[in-house]
């Protein structure tokens, strides 16, 4: 049952980095749901649109639900297509997110499991719980592919 | 000289904390400055005012520096009243800013020394230098103060 629904909300976070990737975005989105499912706000890549290296997908997505209050009041999970940077995890801990749920994993960057362990470091002052992999292979394709077109039109854009 | 400079612009820092005490905020500035040594932004935490748990002074700073574009560009230095949280120290290193100097040690929260010490890990594709402790007892005594006045204005609302 959970499985399902972390499978289907992933999905929708897959369709907000599909959005990014065709804004010209590296595709990574998310998607931010309370205790009882409902999506409290979606989430996308947008450096490049906002000129701001801080607006990661998560980032929206917290800002967006939490802009006027409310992160204090209720337990949320995090829907993210590619494992958080130390930053985006930093503001997972921050917002007391309770879960995070991940697709592919990054190994040069991240901040769950992959350099750092954050969410289960004693000494910071929220836990919580992670799940890693969900539609794993198809978000790490979807990043394979989309630099790997963007080098192709590097070296096209080269050799004219 | 440049460790004059370095405390006119903490001093700076210092205000902006001062500014946000006096609104109700735990008191933290910030100020950017690019390598001519313009201030490109101010900022402090909100936390409380914009209801949302990343309006900390840095990433308020980097925000209203950036939007728009422009990281990528120049070396800057950001200075803090107090040690960057992991996501601030995230943020920093995303937006690519050269050189970080603060104020008090946050040794329960600290990602620049004291829990991790995110500047220089190879690992990450970004290196700062950090300095620490300029100011460092006035920054402390400022929060000590605030958060003095704080569990007095309780204990008072407690017996009323």
């Amino acid at each position: 049952m959970r499985q399902a629904h972390d499978d289907a909300l992933m999905a929708l976070a897959f369709a907000e980095a599909e959005a990014a990737a065709a804004a010209g975005e590296v595709p990574v989105g998310a998607v931010l749901v309370n205790e009882a499912g409902d999506v409290l706000a979606t989430g996308r890549n947008r450096r490049e649109e906002r000129g701001d290296p801080t607006a990661h997908a998560e980032l929206e997505a917290l800002r967006t639900a939490f802009a006027g209050g409310g992160w204090r009041r209720q337990r949320t999970t995090l829907y993210v297509t590619l494992e958080p940077c130390p930053m985006c995890m930093g503001a997972l801990l921050q917002s007391r997110v309770s879960r995070l749920v991940f697709g592919a994993l990054d190994v040069k960057a991240g901040a769950a499991l992959s350099l750092y362990r954050m969410a289960e470091d004693p000494r910071l002052n929220h836990r919580m719980e992670v799940v890693g992999g969900v539609r794993g292979e198809q978000c790490s394709e979807q990043l394979r592919s989309f630099f790997k077109e963007l080098r192709k039109a590097k070296k096209t854009s080269a050799e004219r």
